[in-house]
């Protein structure tokens, strides 16, 4: 993306150029995550089970050895050779599985670890517009692109006066609505100030929107053709520095559920809830709610973040978490959090991080 | 990819700039497909039977568990652990199946089901000079990269006044020369148009192409150094609005295969035709044939197209479709058809699509 | 990538303009590979071998046939269900093995063969500046954003005045400081004019380099929180057309290793060497030592190169190459080599290549 100024004389018309195009973007964070609990990994083994699972290693690799060679031998008979292969690919699988094991043994982090996080993604926005006056294009990253080319990542897009088509790895129109408040830390901390949204498709999905004065409809619906359609609508209002959203989705599997959010700013500080209350298809289960509320500080380049939040199941805990971001300019800004997860059932779950994010 | 118009007295010297580069272009498309009889997908199964699976689903992740735990277990000894092991790898494959299983049980599509279908593929396209006016370069998406990066994707090309020479996932020189008839809809339809080309190479192969007054002449090899090598060669000859082409393929494995091509406009009218003969070296096969023409009618923004196609096997039932495409301009179309797919044996066997295709 | 040249009165002012960007190129290359001994590819099989394996899938077939058909019974009951799902998932994978084996028989290139070899790789580079002059950025190809996506492949910068601080799959602090002799033939030969770095870290990782005078430092640290942490660092001097450098990496898996290199510009020629020296953690091994060294001789658009290479292990035979590279401008090469692999173990060794390569 060649960036050119133009001084004086020479006049640059790029309005009214409708040349279908795509541009190249990207996102990128590095820094340091703390996990008080380790995560989902298994805490380490004892020296005696790390020899026993060595051993048994071992053994299975003498049985797929073994299997190799029968298969490998020109006098073998067709039915020795059927066998081989059946072991050999037992034997296969059962090693993936150990070494898996002998993994989480000797080579996963203790309780208390930091580790160094950091990834880059490249992201391609695609836009045109027929001779009409639509708009049209679609987005999508290049470490998704294998999902794009089926339909089950990024998104295609039609636009006009009749509003916003778009196919692909769409949001619910709920969830397109109310969305989400504001998390903590350079790596969203596991997103442990989001509620759920049970009808986010994962497959194709198509996603419609139309803003009208000062309020924005949404309406979404996933893959036809199946048992289970999940539909979604929602709406969101602006006023000033405020907003109000309501959301819906149903599906046949998970059963009702309303959402309502706002947001309001009131000078530096912007104040963000959702709550959403599901009422479920499966037999004895009770209703069940769930909630969110943020809260953002800015001052100057600095932002403070506090949430609280209070998805499905256990009401006993919540999530809890604080964090700062500095705009360095540029693109680039300095993050870090810490956040508790009250859904780990551990006593030890703190999580927090710190880097720097950068997006191009 | 900046578009910059520059008026007056800014002079745009970009003739004979011959540096290495890389574009960056894309496709999308958006719409509804139809398939009368739901494709390759189970019908659906009977909630006893949905029970019994989901029943077999429940054992075998039982058994997933108490094999985890031999395996987690510090007490377990290492032949404990080996069959364990076994264990866990056969009932975590077993569980695979069977919940493919359940899906096509609970989750297909029924007969006569609509489905959405988009997708988007960014595509670059790398080309440089040398000093002595060789050309070179290639070609990639974003989607293909990893099979780019091994030779089997894309393709890698030099050119000059020898001709062209390509490397990687590249035509036949028979399917280089003769192509394709028209096919319909925004999504191709399951290419029911098209014949079969015998040696289009999946692997790594070379394609040479050189022109001369009208003809091109094609010659293709594929992978050297296996025991199968598939050749190929071509040639197209153009006369005003008509082409003339021949084809021919060879490998060790399927046989000899001969393929004629000619398209010819007639004003509004483009009438396309391909017909191969397989003279196969298996025995007891007799020679095979298989045959396609399609017509093109354009009036303005719209085509309409409609093909008959015979492919290789039971000559009983053809294929045939019908296709309208508007052009919107800007890169954008929209594009919809039907067609009968002859080979499926259904009587069921309609297939049908509606959309948007856009290029970048 | 637009490169628009401007003339007489049109002003471009680009320098200072430090908005993020990402710019697109990549590498390619095409031509054709020998290797004397087909590589790790077993010989072919017999004929009759042939047809015992292939007995052998046609069995395992009609074991995956009936255990689908008592899965897709809706008169099956949930234990036949789990017993056939677990025949089907192992018949399915020793299928799986079966296949691979009679590719090996059948479609193996056999000794001294030829093949074509061609790649194309799309590399993205972004970078940025924040407002007190920090530099941020990132790399990454198209064919690995997937582990870019998680930080095991391309990698993220930070640097100012404080050095720069990278953080993704990165080298280690010695080979950093050290690197490897030049190796030859277009697609490399298999590398086998490098000396083996115990510490390049295939995970995530942190790279931190600081130049000072003619001096530049480098220090290196892999995931941190697993039980084997690998720490590296090096130092390189430069002194006008000679330069030297010293590397150290210690992990507690593999030992520790040092590694001295140096190379030297005499005219036409320049010459390089490494040496590295291994004390080992393991009982028993004694202390282990490498070597390398190239010259290569530049005249005009072409260099001839030559290398010798002694990796750990074996010393009685040496690895060792000769190659030749002609420069076409415009960012594309003619390469070719030939190499012996002394680590092979067999007598015919030989590997060799010739083709052309391209930047983008």
């Amino acid at each position: 993306m060649n960036r050119i100024l133009l001084a004086s004389t020479a006049l640059v018309l790029s309005a009214g150029y409708a040349a279908a195009e795509v541009t190249v973007g990207g996102d990128a964070r590095a820094g340091v995550v703390y996990s008080e609990g380790g995560g989902a990994v298994a805490a380490g083994g004892t020296p005696a089970q790390q020899a026993q699972v060595e051993q048994a290693i071992t053994d299975l690799e003498a049985a797929v050895n073994a299997a190799q060679a029968t298969i490998n031998n020109p006098a073998s008979t067709a039915d020795q050779i059927e066998t081989a292969a059946l072991d050999l690919a037992e034997a296969n699988a059962a090693l993936v599985a150990l070494r898996d094991e002998l993994g989480d043994i000797i080579g996963s982090p203790g309780e208390g670890e930091f580790s160094f996080n950091s990834r880059i993604r490249i992201s391609f926005s695609a836009s045109g517009e027929t001779d009409n006056g639509l708009q049209f294009g679609g987005s999508v990253r290049a470490d998704n692109s294998e999902g794009g080319a089926d339909g089950t990542a990024g998104s295609v897009f039609v636009s006009g006066a009749f509003g916003k088509l778009s196919f692909g790895d769409v949001d619910s129109g709920g969830k397109a609505a109310v969305g989400q408040v504001s998390g903590v830390g350079y790596t969203g901390l596991g997103d442990l100030n989001e509620i759920t949204y049970i009808s986010t498709p994962v497959d194709e999905a198509v996603l419609y929107e139309y803003a009208f004065g000062g309020a924005t409809f949404y309406a979404s619906i996933d893959q036809i053709g199946d048992d289970n359609d999940a539909l979604s609508a929602g709406v969101s209002f602006g006023f000033g520095p405020a907003t109000l959203a309501l959301g819906y989705e149903t599906d046949d599997v998970t059963g009702d559920h309303i959402i309502v959010g706002a947001s309001a700013g009131f000078g530096d500080v912007t104040v963000k809830g959702v709550y959403g209350r599901l009422d479920s298809v499966a037999d004895g289960d009770d209703d069940s709610d769930q909630y969110a509320v943020s809260l953002d500080f800015a001052t100057g380049p600095t932002v403070l973040t506090a949430f609280v939040a209070d998805q499905f199941g256990d009401d006993d805990d919540l999530n809890y978490g604080l964090g700062a971001s500095y705009d360095l300019g540029g693109g680039a800004s300095l993050k870090g959090g810490v956040a508790h997860n009250g859904q780990s059932g551990d006593d030890d779950d703190l999580v927090a991080d710190f880097g720097v994010t950068m997006s191009f």
